[in-house]
């Protein structure tokens, strides 16, 4: 049993990745802070209070953090891949959010305390939330068990430029602060949540399951709809939960070498690239000396598989 | 049969794509222009001249260009690769280079105008002569056939960086010019180079030939024993060869998408690195309205074995 942090915009992907956090026997969900990132902050908010209530976790706390990036340049938003709501045209409009009183970094900080040595942070959106708990309690990292995020790509080419991953891309000084802080931290990027995919194979068992799995298979609808303008087929990156997966033991990892990762905070063509010293491509898999960064490479394929069973038989 | 000006910065690699244009009948060599890079330019025309005579080509003029990159920083060298003397230790000493008095901008100048229409360029060093040619007559391109060049990593990582090659690195302003330029541009980068590989058993092949294949044998063992440390097998990319193969239909491209390409001119990690619009890695390969540039991202194998024939039967 991991006890989890998830930090999200709540987005398609984030969805399937609350609902199995929410859903499986091995994770205890304490909470969520927001994001802005696939939506705006506030909207991401009242889909994250709309996913847990759907799987019967309306009891989780949901806070507000950060509306836009670190350094004050304006939000950036993915209407194209996520619908203008997030959840592809399918947001109960009607859901009145529960929402905490706490901020994003109160909550994540008390939660901290709460689980001092065994919460796991597993950040799925921008990494502003977690820079800024940084800036309010530097000692955050003493108490935390690992960071997962998803987000960057190592040897993969990006996804909202030649080679930045999104949430990297929306907030690269927040994710170098959020690198360089004193605690474990594994990135799950683009290298596997692109070969981790989500089909209209799996739709069609979402469809046949109860109301959570006819959810997923509605939003997931638009999404796949994105991904094949993108990919020319009609298959997605299962990015999310994939890094849940990763920071739960759902999925064992059987390539993540340890190294440094960089994040290129510059305004040149390779802005938000996280740099990885991954010269192992050419043959070994050094680690170097000193290296904290554990960047997945590859996983055991059929997590998608036991998701969906999860999802479509709650 | 195509009318080849090798831009070289003589290094090991390097003097196996001069022997290949030398000896091969497909090309007609009419020059070499010699930049910084792998070693000094004097040093790398010693090489080019010694190359071109142990070729029986000593009539092909050798002319000097830049010492240093575009920007006036200094220039750094790859001793460790290619030796200090860039042939692996075994550069003739007792060789009299014969230099053209002709500037390597001269010389690519006068044979754009004497093969005005049909002139190829493979450029496989900095891109730094090439970039100053263009400043001393903007005309140039509409007198080239097409350039190539060795240089750049689309997808893969970089081998000084881990992003960049060496040769943009090296000089990444004068890589921006180059591609900014209005000719016909491929680039042959660490996509491809490093899938052609030369090896042991090429080695004694070649051993086992003339004057000229004992002479690579030599200098290779130098070379494979620098990648040995770096990739952990006995084993080098072809690069410069490969270049001038591509560039002279000595080996048929199976995957050249036209994308734009842009030199990573910051100061950020990733500097040096040729940022490409490679989508096509998640799908379809789409070519971009109005891009310019070919990148070779997959060849026919077979060249190795083939330049190996011709280098140990001269």
């Amino acid at each position: 049993m991991t006890t989890v942090l998830l930090d999200v915009d709540t987005g398609i992907d984030d969805a399937l990745a609350i609902l199995t956090a929410a859903l499986s026997n091995e994770i205890d969900l304490v909470g969520c802070t927001v994001t802005w990132g696939n939506v705006d902050v506030e909207q991401g908010a009242r889909n994250t209070s709309e996913v847990l209530h759907l799987a019967g976790h309306g009891d989780v706390p949901v806070a507000i953090g950060a509306a836009g990036p670190r350094d004050g340049r304006p939000a950036v938003f993915s209407p194209e891949v996520h619908g203008a709501d997030g959840l592809g045209g399918c947001a109960d409009t009607a859901h009145v959010p529960a929402l905490s009183p706490e901020s994003a970094v109160e909550l994540m900080l008390r939660l901290s305390h709460e689980h001092a040595g065994s919460l796991e942070i597993v950040a799925v959106g921008p990494l502003t939330n977690l820079a800024a708990a940084l800036d309010a309690d530097p000692t955050l990292p003493e108490r935390i068990r690992q960071v997962t995020i998803m987000g960057g790509a190592a040897l993969a080419p990006g996804n909202v430029s030649e080679t930045a991953e999104a949430n990297i891309w929306h907030d690269p000084d927040a994710a170098q602060v959020v690198f360089d802080a004193p605690w474990e931290l594994t990135m799950v990027g683009l290298d596997v949540t692109m070969t981790s995919l989500i089909t209209d194979e799996h739709r069609a068992r979402l469809a046949a399951g109860g109301e959570i799995g006819r959810f997923c298979d509605r939003i997931l609808d638009f999404y796949l709809r994105y991904y094949e303008g993108y990919t020319g087929e009609r298959a997605s990156g299962n990015h999310d939960a994939l890094a849940l997966a990763v920071a739960t033991g759902l999925v064992r990892t059987t390539l993540s070498p340890i190294v440094d990762v960089r994040v290129d905070c510059s305004d040149g063509p390779a802005r938000g690239r996280t740099v990885t010293e991954l010269e192992g491509e050419w043959g070994q898999w050094p680690e170097p000396e000193g290296a904290r960064h554990r960047v997945v490479m590859e996983v055991e394929p059929g997590f998608e598989e036991r998701m969906v069973d999860l999802l479509a038989g709650a």
